[in-house]
This record gives C-alpha cells, structure tokens and sequence, in this order.
C-alpha cells in the first residue's frame, strides 16, 4: 500500500514539464523511504489538441480530449486530478466536472503560492504563453487578492512565445535562459514586485537565482498544493 | 494523435529513477516538436511489495501486484509495457504474460547497449542490488553473449546496498556519487573491461565521466529499447 491519495496526472502539454512537475512532486513528499512516496498515475499525451490555435479559433478544443484523460485516470483509480500546463487550465471544464476525484486547480495553487512568497505586493508580472495571458485566468484570479498583474508588451509576449517554444523542442541552452531572464527583469521594471512563471516550460531554464524579487513557479506550486491534498495528515 | 505505440511504465521503483526514466524517453525520442513524443501512461506506486524481501523469502512476492498494474496500464491503453526498475525483473512473469502488448526487457536492453558500446570485452562489472546480484540474471543474459559478469566483492557489495537506499531516501550527493565512483574503480581494478549500472538508482549520481571504461545505465539503455519498440520506423 502507497500512501493518500492516488494522484492522477494530466500530462504531455509538455512531456518535459510533465517529468519535472513529477520530481517537483517528489521532492515536495515528506518521505525517509520510497514506500511513503505518493502513488501517481501518469498519463502523458501530447496528442492534446493544440490549446493556442483553439483560442485562436484555428482548431478543435482540446476540452473533450482532456474530459477522456481525466476520466480514464479516475477509471484506473486516481483520487486527485491535476494538470501540469497552465494553458489547458483554460479548456478544464470537463476535467473539472470528473466525478470521483478532485481537481487541484495550478492557478488556484500558483496564486495561494505567490500570496505566501510575496505577502504585501500588490503588482505581479507574468510569463505565460499568449493563450492563458489572453483567456485572462490570472488577472482574474490574482483580481480576487487585490493584486494587478503586469504582462510583457506585444513584441516581449512574441518573444515569450517563441522562448516557450524552443523549451518544447528540446532548447534549454543559455540563450533561451537568458532571454526569459530579460523578459522578468522588464516586469520589475515595469513595477512588479513578484514574477509568475505561468508556463510549466518557464521553470525548466528560469529559477529563483535568475529574478531580483520573489519568483513563483506554477510546476512547485501545483506540486506542494498536490502533495497537501493527497497527504493532508503530513503536511 | 500522438505517434508510435502507446508506451506503459510501471514505475515507482523508485519514483525519482522512474522520473529519470521518462526523461531519458524524452531525449531518446526524434521530435522536433511536442506533439512528435510518445504517449506514456505511467503508473508509479511505491507500494509494491518489497523486492529483497521476497528474493530472502521473508516477504510476499510482488509478483502478482506487478501483473495487476501491468493489467491496468494495457487496460488503459499501453501497447508496450516495461519496467524501469531491474530487480523487479526477477519478478516480471506476470508482467510479460499480459495479453495485448509487448513487453520490453530491461536486462535485454542493457546487454544489447553494452555490446554495443564495448564491443571487444568479456568482463563486464556490473553494479547492482545484491537481490539482482544473487537471482543472476545478469550473468545469464550476458553468458549467452560469451561476456563473463564481475560482481563486487562481499563487502563492496553491503556498500553498494548502503549507497542505493541512500539514492532512493533522496540522497544524490557528492558522498553518494564518490562512493559510486569507488566502486566502480574496484571492478575495473578486477578486470572488467565496462561497467553496467544494473540498478535504475545508480544513473541518478554516476555518469560516463565518472567511471574509466565504458559505461553503461540500464536506465538510458531501456528508454532506447522502448523508442526503438514504439516507432520503429523512425529510429
């Protein structure tokens, strides 16, 4: 017997976010030996519709597509459903609506994190990818704590994007490092007193060393909110 | 869509080698975008009943258990199964009696990479825990190949056994990794012409840099085993 809860994971949005969301997991576990690990079920598909040419109106939601990820979880035995891509929180509904499991939310997650690490700031810059910045689900979120998020200009948004990217296919060199390092220092300029990582891409080349004020990423807050959800009693 | 056949993990032996594991499918696999990686549906469960105990015969097999997530993950859609953890290789009939996928060995995978990457030799060091040591199905596998197996003397081996559970309590330091190195430096000392990280714990500290021979992880050997196995034609 594993011990909490069984945790089910809706992955591949990337697959590399998907490893690194998994290991930040781990390593968010109060554990002395493997068996006080964490049961998860993995299913990592990056076959999901395309999220950003669905917002766009390009392509087919991929909202379905996760409603039958979120359900064959469930099936196979998953107690607690999260979903390490930010994007796709946009499209959850049907994921959201599971019966049998609950949904960790990572903006929920991201946002209570972000309130922890960075208690009196009331401006927040975000690094995401155009479709969650577009859909508005931080504005909105952080709108309920009192807090404005700042986001990068249109051409520093393309660059984002195009940084985001090059993760996805693989490039996780100095330079694309070093670009969403620009990118952050231009939201403290612009005023913010903490930085998003929005995207569960970001985290892979950005850390904490890299931003000159508190630094939030969405991957370790989903994972320690997964963590006190599963195992409530050790938390 | 995604691409190939759909990979099945049975995994948490431990967790972070799993992780590990799905990284190494990641980079063993041709993408030049996302959507080009494998589907993996993985299934981490700490709770599998202690290996070295059944093998000293003071604990249930996990045999059976083994069957049952293999059971689930081809219920789930798995179309090739395979286990990023040697030792319970000992214990994989179940696993490689499920009707509707192939199962891809990791014993196998790691011979065909040593000979690959060490054509000429017929000692191999091998680095493993002493339940995968003693049920020799390495020597087995690597006698059919005419390559004789050397093993750590009886007290290196006690060390190798300290060193591995340190890894798996999330131990993955400097001490951890000299140690490694250490003993890795004791079996190439006894004539071994490569060494094999028979145990998916010993990649997360030891690297090619760190041992003079030819070496080679099971771990990176089984993630190219299953790419080859899930596209075969694109490698």
């Amino acid at each position: 017997m594993s011990r909490g809860l069984v945790v089910g994971v809706l992955g591949g949005m990337g697959p590399a976010a998907t490893w690194d969301f998994c290991r930040e997991v781990l390593v968010a576990t109060p554990a002395e030996v493997e068996q006080e690990h964490l049961r998860l079920l993995v299913d990592s598909d990056p076959g999901v519709p395309n999220r950003h040419a669905a917002l766009r109106g390009e392509g087919a939601s991929p909202a379905p597509h996760l409603g039958r990820m979120a359900r064959g979880l469930v099936a196979a035995g998953a107690e607690v459903l999260c979903m390490p891509c930010n994007t796709a929180h946009v499209f959850a509904s049907e994921v959201r609506d599971v019966e049998g499991a609950q949904f960790v939310d990572m903006i929920e997650a991201t946002v209570a994190a972000t309130r922890l690490a960075a208690p009196g700031v009331t401006r927040v810059g975000l690094l995401a990818t155009t479709t969650t910045v577009t859909a508005g689900v931080y504005p909105q979120a952080f709108a309920v704590e009192g807090v404005e998020v700042v986001v990068p200009n249109e051409a520093s948004q393309a660059r984002v994007m195009e940084l985001v990217f090059a993760i996805k296919g693989g490039d996780v060199g100095k330079a694309v490092r070093d670009g969403f390092r620009s990118l952050a220092a231009e939201l403290v300029t612009d005023g913010a007193g903490a930085v998003v990582a929005g995207c569960t891409e970001v985290p892979l080349v950005l850390t904490a060393e890299d931003v000159s004020v508190p630094y939030v990423a969405s991957t370790r807050a989903l994972a320690e909110a997964v963590v006190r959800h599963a195992l409530p009693q050790a938390v």
